[in-house]
């Protein structure tokens, strides 16, 4: 199955100190620069920000998630208005999880067996089946550019045991994902898991390689492991993924956790974490970390980040953003989003441009040593 | 005291088919055109929108709660950040109530005597005395454009007798207020009570208006009492203000509201009704009012209003606007917000436009039929 609409890997300077590469996504919404971090817009909306917040960061691919979408409003409502990006008026590139991690977070109301997982609605404790060929077709009637197919994502600390069974299965499953793929706009990707054990890692990558899909991903990171202990199972792992296919690695991160991954040869990235502590009135800034309800914030007539140019910062004091937050005005929410996120997307933009400098090793190394280099 | 820094109102067009007038209001912040609409910005910020929402409706003018404001984060912290405006990075006009509507809403924990009125903050429960005096003296902190005076505002069905008694020491307040009134950057308006006593609200108008004040308001009204009746009291009293000051209807109102009121002869209103409907998933059409939670919006693609060109209108479908709705999507407050203000402030855009055609009384009766006339 060759089609032009497929995602296709563009690989630009590769850079010669690391396993850093800068690249470029061609998909049938746009062109997406990597490394980049992509925001998570659960529903279909990242969290407390809008359209055109994000449209002010350059921000082009989202992601969506498939078990909450598939249960409210229903991926066949979503077919029916013509998929995603039109329902929700968004015009850049859309991935969309397989609903695996959700299911399986779902501890004590799913039950996994070899065809599928059946599980109860977080919503309403209705009961559903996701099945390999059941998630591919919601994925495909969703219609976002990159699909993932559906694995099981196991805790970083389940046994070896464990590990072996699970990983066979997520590769009979991907089998059955691909061979029910069909949607030549949607670009399926795979998904390598097996913990913090290296061999069952390589082991999977090799399995998983194996049917030439248009990207990879690393899944089961950042699920309760050591920061250290992702970090050096993700460089072990990123250079054995073929360097012509776009490597994602699920869930993460951190700002430290983005660049040293970067490091790696991780191409894209994705977490919840910058609009989910936003919320919290926790903020990345280039001095650090900042929990603006503290007291000290009161009468700060600065700026939250002295280096940022966001909407936020060059509108609105710290002693403003504590005012909003402790009233519980939503505003608060908006203004600390729109922070976040652009702290995480111009984040990948410097990294962009040093990869394009010939520069990443050196200035990763210096961020890395920087107060801005928050975890 | 004659200041050009006071507040100023312009006589543009009179309707020559009612009281209604197209007008101008100079402020040290700007002009701000009449009749309009005023967002409500209870403790610094339009409820679930930012100044950037605002600025494209080319709102001029938005209001804050003093009584909120001096309880968090408190008028002295705002002064200490040059009022206001700068604290909560606004540009354009601002007014402040004082506080008397709020406090005596208290009901239980608060006590009026000649002096003022001691409450207890609805936040923590602390006791606190607003005298005429120091809620000049907060406003005057708070520093907005435009403060009002500290009265009573009794339910509109209190007894004759009580409001005898009220009117006589609101206007002994009203005194003691512009005595206190120092600062010549912000303009003191004087409010006129009474309820649906016709009698009564002519007498304290000539009370009222014989300060020479650089405007007058009408506050009492939408407490309690049935719309007609406001209407028919508004359109009593509203001539008999001075013609060259402006007319500020306090707390008011619904579209069919501000039409008629303005026909009255009002140039300026307020109201949180557009904001807390929104947030409650209420929509201001041109086709009537929505209840956007409703079923039957589940698969409709079409516009919120197919009339109106706001942001949320322009990129966003009742489907969508719906499903974030019942989400609990912080963005469903947002472009239900948004909405909602660019209803109301159009609608005056619209007003004004008329009364520059000299068709304003025609165009009223046909809106007023319409089904744009949500009450």
């Amino acid at each position: 199955m060759i089609s032009p609409h497929l995602v296709h890997f563009e690989s630009l300077t590769p850079d010669p100190h690391s396993n850093a590469r800068r690249g470029r996504l061609w998909t049938p919404h746009g062109i997406v620069e990597t490394p980049v971090f992509m925001p998570v817009g659960t529903v279909g909306s990242v969290k407390a920000i809008g359209p055109d917040d994000l449209a002010k960061d350059d921000v082009r691919i989202i992601l969506g998630n498939t078990y909450h979408l598939y249960l409210r409003p229903g991926h066949e409502l979503i077919r029916d208005f013509g998929g995603l990006h039109r329902f929700i008026g968004w015009h850049g590139a859309m991935l969309t999880d397989s609903g695996g991690f959700q299911v399986f977070s779902l501890k004590g109301i799913r039950k996994i067996e070899e065809d599928g997982v059946t599980f109860r609605s977080h919503l309403n404790g209705s009961k559903h089946l996701f099945t390999p060929e059941r998630v591919i077709a919601i994925e495909e009637a969703i219609g976002a550019d990159i699909i993932m197919a559906f694995d099981e994502c196991p805790p970083a600390l389940e046994s070896r045991d464990y590990f072996e069974r699970s990983l066979a299965r997520t590769t009979r499953w991907l089998h059955r994902c691909q061979s029910a793929w069909k949607r030549e706009h949607s670009s399926l990707f795979g998904i390598v898991q097996g913990g913090l054990f290296k061999d069952l890692r390589r082991r999977h990558i090799e399995e998983v390689c194996a049917l030439d899909l248009p990207g990879y991903a690393l899944g089961g990171y950042s699920v309760g492991e050591a920061p250290e202990d992702m970090h050096e199972g993700v460089a072990d792992c990123a250079p054995l993924l073929p360097a012509d296919r776009p490597r994602y690695l699920m869930g993460v991160g951190t700002p430290v956790d983005l660049v040293t991954c970067t490091l790696a040869g991780i191409d894209m990235f994705d977490c919840v974490l910058p609009t989910r502590t936003a919320r919290n009135g926790l903020l990345y800034t280039s001095v650090g970390k900042i929990i603006i309800k503290n007291a000290k914030y009161q009468r700060d007539n600065g700026p939250l980040d002295p280096n940022c140019d966001c909407y936020t910062c060059r509108h609105f004091s710290r002693a403003y953003l504590r005012h909003l937050y402790v009233s519980k005005e939503l505003l608060a929410m908006r203004l600390n989003s729109v922070h976040n996120i652009h702290y995480f997307v111009t984040l990948m933009a410097r990294v962009r441009q040093e990869l394009e400098n010939g520069t990443f090793a050196t200035w990763a190394k210096e961020f890395l040593a920087s107060p801005g280099a928050c975890r």
